[in-house]
């Protein structure tokens, strides 16, 4: 009977008809957009970057229309998405600013709602508490709400980390040291701190029979002690050994974080025997639940660097902790085998600082300098300090077994110093070390021969440190060491930076 | 070799070992409560409640160390849970009330930092935006930490949402007028939105399949026409219908809004042939394509009352559309068939005020009046207003066909007045006409005899309304109406409002 | 290049025509029959029914050729399955008993084998091999080749089991004595027993959580303890039951057969505790390990007339005894708690005979029934034995506590011996009892008022049987029945069996 | 109350109690035996040997008892599971030798059933069909038994598989010439039969979410055309592919027979635009649907060679042309694209026997022959046949395109008929032809150049086949090939076939 809806045509009828042809062509506009090919889009330069953001950035609804305004198309956010992918780098860069600076928080207004608070101090409670929400909504970034758009989009979470993790890099390059960019990286991490909250993560057990896709991935993140080929990867997912990741529902197949254990009898000191022990054939090789007292956290490697600063390794440690104590329930040893990345470099700048200032006898003792040049052979007339550089930056000295158990006690000392004793803002130099001990883990162990590959010598002279997790000690251990800068460390590793301390005369 | 960790005892042994001991302290301390019995929490009157809020809500970091402090121990968060569920009623506000009093924004910190930001208006752009940035950070509850925190507990979210709940039920109580329990509820509303964002949502399909658990929930939240029994319930998930709902990660097994959708050859206008329809046994009964040009919502019902105001019911109608047209490539019309609650009561109202006001005659014309009078028979002496208020309380013009063909007239033209001219605030009154016209749909066609069951009699005089939604159409028609209050009706609704007009003389 | 194939037409071009055209009519006949419809196939009559199954049971290849046999269309077997669901009751009945008549073995060429396998008695092994293995083929029902092939069609295995149960019904009710029925049953039975074969069954844990299909399935197929309600079925699949079903994969969604235990700390003795127990509004309601000591096998229910004979409860027991020692490695005691059908009409029957041989005093000592006319007031002339039946079919003696402390040791020793004593081919006439016996349980423990339901006193006097599961002696005692038809029973009921002996001088 | 159930001891205790004493015995022996170490097996001799075949092949039950015998202890499958595996190859064989020696038809009983069939050949039907169910019964091999309870034990159904296997083996390397062993492997492969009838496999498409598990096999089965690496396994389950498997309940992970579809606009002639594409690095590379107009069929592998002339191949092409017409519902051709293994070697076999003969330039004309000899510079004297031998042992015609051009012809002759002539029991001598004609396929075109990889070269001098499936025409063409052996091939081939004949002068 009806056949086409018409519009509201009575008393204010003409009105009517002129806002909705407006915001008819408002829509559309935008609608057509989405579809636009961004292929050229480089040439346009800033004046077609401006068009496109001041459509897709709609303006701040009043605070008291905030509730009234409904979402914008899904257009707005999918086209803002393709735009953003068509640009080169230095175009992103240019994008990126614009957006920060001029789709950012409304300076004037945010003044004016500062004063209007400062004058209701006087007033009633009621008063303030409103006039202190208008701020704060006042101060919202304009193009916060693109970014929640985008993240209501089919891979909106995912484009918003790779946007944040292109603004990260903005800024540790000083490619802009721009403070709205800064601002921006704020208003990203704490948008995805929301979404990528612990309670909307999965922990997942990565095993031979989970998607080839997840595994393929798994094998391309991990950085620490890298897969070599399908058989390793089958085997740091088979017996006496587990993988887990935390996922998440906005970006289904994509691990965010992934954790190596390795379940042995006692706390591993070695991680050839963990990750490059040879294949024995096995062919049904099942796990005696009785030689499983220690779970060894063997690699830890985040995969999203836009996802800086959002606590998941943490957390997914103590996931992890207590699922393998739900299926091991005697089990009471938790640490981690961890590598020591920088103790070489840090080394080597340490001795050609030494040497420049002519204090380069001070590290070792007469009598381990004496061993030095003698195991080395060392051409006369070549500093000590020289020929130890050279053999470092070799590896050499790992031929030699006299030179190895010379250099053992040294290395060692240096290395405890370096983990312990070595500082950034007050907190451990070493990304690693910082990492476990915020965490709450103790400075338990450190491992001589502990990483023969090429890569562990060149890296830490081959040494590597056990995290340990005493469960009932953590939190007290983070808090000491985020709020007190305190590290908390055993005997052996404190013996250690005792001898550094007396040696290098610090 | 190692047995024990020792802490650290070197050169700042002892104040390190002072700080220790007052952090574990604090943290067993917390640790412990987690554990304790609160079933008689209620006895303990304000000073334990003080005790126990000053231990789980931690002071805010100031602004510089703000990332530098760890998340507090789980059990801070699973105390507050069960200590705040083991209360009654009236503790609940307490508990709610000082929260938020107490544990809310450091007033003269925010006030000092808005002289600040003043004091910058002069100073170059990176200054002001630290001072933006610092004052926003000022301008945060302290509890919200807390609440962030509950949220990674497992079953946080959930006791968040329920926490939100008893929030709206004291506002709209008016058991408190406390501006700061409208604070906490501006807070939580935010949070939850975050983490109910789009992105976080799954929509499920749910058949005679899915579990037990699920349908017995759906069954249970259909408030718009009950389940009668699991056959019923079969139906509405069999064939020529379609059952969605919206789940989410961290309340795994919760339905949140659930859409009951029918597959029929056109715009059905009446429910009874979607809801009641006696069971052919029509043993593998399949659906044909061919029947379907039609998606009828007849149902849409939110299941957490927690999250009210944070938009999932549009979505989720967007989303079925969307996989309606991929399962239906062809199907081109998309309408509501909705109840119209409050109608009648509406109605009772209308006709008692017009009567004292002595205007009783106006809403219908002399010709109506004498049919009601004739057909009602009713005693000499009674207005006839008051005969038509008894006939309509009564539901008892229904088994008159007599009266029901004269007053069918009259019921449409006031309905249509009802949904498209009764406004609160400039929007429509009735609930449910203004979820669909915020959504963008049209409201497109009113049925007489749509819902005979006593209980549709009863609220709307057995008249539903279909809202159409025209794909595209409702971005302009959803922006027209929050920001214009511009509804978009067909001929047929607008013809019924202008018979009301003309003959109301409003 | 090349659009069409060509037949091959060389040298042997005609012959191959000829023969081409003659199969592709065939191929082509039946695969049209495939979708006629057969709405009107009864009154067809005789003549339709040979000519559909002339067409569809393909002849026997000869030996030589039985490989290269291609498998007839699916079309042959959906035509038939059509055809045969489309018939009545009597038309099935005549369709297979043609099929089983004319479409068997071949008898003629069956006894020739027989005759050639003696000829060849004096020959060497692997002639006589070779003329048994052509005897073994002859003896293949030709429509045993139809069998396999509808079992490859969709839903085609539950035809058969379906087709299996009109068998059964036909055989049971006597409506046909033909042997080629018999026979039928015999093949379809020995194909069923392949294909339900329990390495092909997968065992499923029913939970809340489970499809809503198979849950209402439950509660239908559930005989022994009817379900009367969601809740009572939700209490089923809820914390201290479980509740556990083969399924098959050619059967999806469809359990096979149900076992329904409880878990409790002692040996049930009453099943009102297990199945009527008030629904406690227990929010979450955990289950208490240590309170764990015992699974009771309470329900074991048979869905599939048509698997009659093939072995599936046992196998479900005894992995489901299996399951449970995994969850509750301590659990120690397993018994069923079974109803004891037939017990009250035996009795009944008892009763009635002895008083028409004049025995009716034999079964009671003269103590017992002065105490039963004493406590029955029994009109002056009744025989005691009339009012002892009178009050077993009104089940009006639980009304009493006197009558039933007086009843008490004759219906238990009564009832011990029907369980024990009364046989039919030497195994337990009770097929509850039967069953488990086979499965090698021990009959364990009479329970008085054990189970008080209306339904429960009129079967068996409210008594229950526990049959236990000692998991060291099942394959003894299995064997002991099965072979040697000897029952193994515990003291208790052996007393009562000698009570009941010493009674009733038998 | 009752603490040990005791044994009926009643009448006839003394007879009940050996009997469960020999019983227990018996069955207590096999338990333990279950877990004996097998691994000095071999050293046993034949006498342990037979003693464990005696126990766990437990004779057959008589006709009358057959229903009451319990299924034998499960221990008894698994002990000669662990035997039987225990083994080295030799004495597998004398196993297998003895089982079904030893353990097969009572010869004497069937020949005693078959006279008594014979007697009753004047009797009523109901007596000869009696008589014909135990002839048939007695022909069952006593260990039949043994392998069906082995079905039922975990694992017990792959062990089977490999048993056959294993069976096949000793067949085809003439290991065993005993007809004993013939006939278990017929009733092994009738039983299998069963277990992997089409109802009971499971298809699945196998995609990169797939579990990894299931991709290596996939990769490591894939004998066809081999997987190179993982990137190369990726894109053989990507977009344009499609791979599909059957599995089957009783082995889950395990593939059974895996076929590999490419979706092209054309019936493919070359496998390297299939196989050996480089990848693109196209990021989102999307199916276009308009593309995709055929299915070529280009990898078909069974992987368990247990399972041989159990039909799995022809059901599963079936199937998935079904699942491709749903997803493609105006898909039109299906083709393989098929290797010619054996072609080069029957090549070779064939020069050399005409050069014995003397006829060796019957196969080419003489310009032919001039050709070869002018394009080789073959030295003078050496036959033109040998130079033509060499050329194609060594490949490297290919590095010449003018001899690739004149043997284009020559091939391409030889080639039809070696796949249209050459035959082996009247059916096509080459194995991948038989399969794909058996399954009622049209032998469509050769393609030259269509496998240039080295491989293809050697095996088929480059030229590949296409099977094609008209869907309406498998069936006549089946069942003409099968039991006429009639091939259907299109004029393309019959043309080339012509011209070998013609030139062959055969």
């Amino acid at each position: 009977m009806i056949s086409h809806p018409v519009i509201c045509a009575l008393r204010n009828s003409v009105r009517c008809w002129r806002q909705r042809a407006v915001i008819k062509a408002a829509v559309e506009a935008s609608d057509l957009c989405g579809w636009r090919c961004y292929s050229t889009s480089h040439h346009r330069g800033v004046t077609g970057m401006e068009a496109i953001l001041s459509r897709v950035v709609t303006p701040l609804p009043t605070y008291e229309t905030r509730d009234k305004f409904p979402p914008p198309p899904e257009s707005n956010s999918v086209e803002f998405m393709h735009f953003y992918k068509s640009l080169d780098k230095e175009d992103k860069l240019g994008c990126l600013t614009k957006l920060s600076h001029d789709f950012g928080v409304d300076h004037k207004s945010a003044s004016e709602l500062a004063v209007k608070l400062l004058d209701t101090q006087v007033r009633d409670l009621a008063t303030i508490l409103q006039a202190e929400d208008r701020l704060r909504y006042s101060l919202t970034p304009r193009y916060k709400q693109l970014l929640n758009h985008i993240s209501k989009v089919e891979g909106g979470v995912k484009f918003l980390v790779d946007l944040r993790a292109d603004v990260l890099e903005i800024i540790s390059s000083k490619a802009s040291d721009s403070p709205h960019i800064r601002d921006l990286n704020g208003t990203l991490k704490s948008l995805l701190s929301e979404w990528f909250s612990v309670g909307l993560l999965r922990l997942e057990r990565i095993t031979w029979q989970s998607p080839c896709e997840i595994l393929q991935k798994i094998s391309q993140y991990e950085a620490v002690h890298p897969v070599r080929n399908w058989t390793d990867l089958k085997r740091r997912v088979g017996p006496y050994r587990r993988c887990y990741a935390f996922t998440h529902a906005a970006m289904p197949g994509e691990p965010l974080v992934v954790l190596h254990v390795a379940l042995t009898e006692d706390i591993a000191d070695n991680i050839q025997s963990i990750v490059r022990e040879i294949a024995t054939p096995t062919p049904c090789f099942e796990e005696d639940v009785n030689k499983v007292n220690s779970a060894i956290f063997y690699s830890i490697s985040s995969t999203q660097a836009g996802l800086q600063g959002v606590e998941l390794g943490n957390y997914l440690i103590k996931k992890v902790v207590r699922e393998l104590q739900s299926e091991f329930p005697h089990m009471a040893q938790f640490s981690s085998l961890s590598p020591i990345p920088g103790f070489s470099s840090w080394l080597q700048g340490l001795l050609s600082q030494y040497r420049k200032e002519g204090r380069g006898s001070d590290l070792l003792s007469e009598q381990e300098w004496r061993e030095v040049e003698q195991a080395t052979d060392s051409e006369p007339g070549t500093p000590a300090v020289d020929a130890l550089r050279k053999l470092i930056s070799t590896s050499e000295w790992t031929r030699s077994e006299r030179l190895s158990s010379v250099l053992e006690p040294v290395l060692m000392r240096l290395c405890a110093w370096y983990l312990y004793g070595e500082k950034r803002r007050g907190y451990a130099l070493n990304p690693v070390a910082n990492f476990h001990l915020q965490n709450g883990a103790t400075m338990w162990r450190l491992n001589w021969n502990a990483d023969t590959s090429p890569r562990g010598v060149a890296n830490s002279c081959g040494i590597m440190v056990n995290y340990r997790y005493f469960l009932n000690e953590t939190s007290t251990n983070s808090a000491l060491y985020l709020q007190n800068k305190v590290i908390t460390a055993t005997e052996q590793v404190l013996g250690l930076v005792s001898q550094f301390q007396k040696n290098s005369k610090l």
